[in-house]
């Protein structure tokens, strides 16, 4: 844009801005929905995990929405360099959050599918690994918004508590499936959410690498990494 | 376009079809690392599947010029309706057929950490149900390239058989688990291995919304569906 008007870079900021400003709101749904899912997982409430379902019909929209206005933007702008890439960060950042919206809705669809678990101990460990998660993803998009490369950096580094916590409860549930096989029907079930919410960790790591580019320009390099279990 | 050149006209077919290309090989990589790590998982070929491990990073450098050619195409030449959706869609395209590389990666990285599983009856499910999936994947993608909405269509229909052969194998594993504990760990990881494969054939289905939309400006309406499992 360096050979433009001081109009048009006005106006690109703005569009810029407006995308950044959704990419938060997709942003809030989605932890609030990580949230909602681990406490419906917990306290056994299937309106409240029917309500992530219905919801998460919003996050969709916004990211055809935003799809749309980056697209347009790039048309009708032809941003270079750092603008560009922001573009298209955002573009990227509103796909893998609305993803993160259907890991809140897999996990509110198991709830009512898992008897009265309480006492599983593996689940207790699950709404500490989802706080980390769901706090990873909020820093991570902050750090987009604020264009904060360092910030990113260190959300990847916690992905490594993830990950510790996910190896934690797939041990803990083999245990459990062995020890009763009664137990072996739900212990899935309790697998998959773990999984999920793993995956969360896993794209706000992905998310990171992306603001890291749009403000750099470079790509992450050796970031560091954790056991790194299986993705999906 | 319709108010541009010859020319522009042509050049801009050009850049669509090199990005329809490019997607084709992103695909038939994509199905050859998910049939290839059906054949691992059954033959216990652990060089093989560190060769899937390996070739994946082809499909992050395809996707990444994908988008890099999509992006440019938006800026320079500003599409209008149609084409702009085709370039869109191949962009969009381009990072589920990544996604399905990583599928084929996952399933490949658990092929060492089972023993020898010739035994296991669901397992014997898996590679017909993987080849059905990507078949699903390399006709999505042929119509895509022939902007055949009809065809996007009956690959959704299909989705159903992968998500009946999922609920099977679940089942299956699920007994499995329960007449002997000491095959809990590896049934585990065979129940992911079966859920990477049916997230194969959803991410066909993805597609073929987005083949469908890109060639008609129509969203799939009321698409036929089969049991709807989870999909993690």
């Amino acid at each position: 844009m360096a050979t433009t008007g001081a109009h048009t870079i006005k106006a690109f900021d703005e569009d810029l801005d407006r995308l950044r400003a959704l990419i938060s709101q997709m942003g809030g749904l989605a932890e609030h929905a990580i949230r909602e899912s681990m406490r419906c997982l917990v306290q056994r409430d299937l309106e409240g995990a029917q309500k992530i379902v219905d919801n998460d019909k919003k996050l969709d929209a916004l990211e055809i929405e935003t799809e749309r206005r980056a697209v347009q933007l790039i048309a009708l702008r032809a941003p270079m360099a750092g603008d560009l890439r922001d573009v298209v960060a955002a573009m990227k950042i509103s796909s893998v959050v609305e993803r993160i919206g259907d890991y809140a809705k897999n996990i509110a669809k198991r709830v009512p599918l898992l008897d009265s678990v309480g006492k599983i101990e593996p689940l207790s460990l699950m709404p500490e690994m989802a706080r980390i998660a769901t706090e990873m993803v909020h820093d991570v998009l902050n750090a987009f918004v604020e264009r904060d490369a360092e910030a990113a950096v260190r959300v990847v580094e916690r992905d490594r508590a993830v990950d510790d916590f996910y190896n934690s409860i797939f041990r803990a549930l083999l245990t459990f499936m062995m020890e009763n096989p009664n137990n072996i029907g739900q212990s899935t079930h309790l697998l998959f959410i773990a999984k999920n919410i793993e995956r969360v960790g896993d794209h706000a790591t992905n998310i990171a690498e992306m603001v890291y580019y749009a403000a750099t320009g470079q790509h992450m390099a050796d970031r560091p990494r954790g056991t790194d279990p299986l993705e999906a």
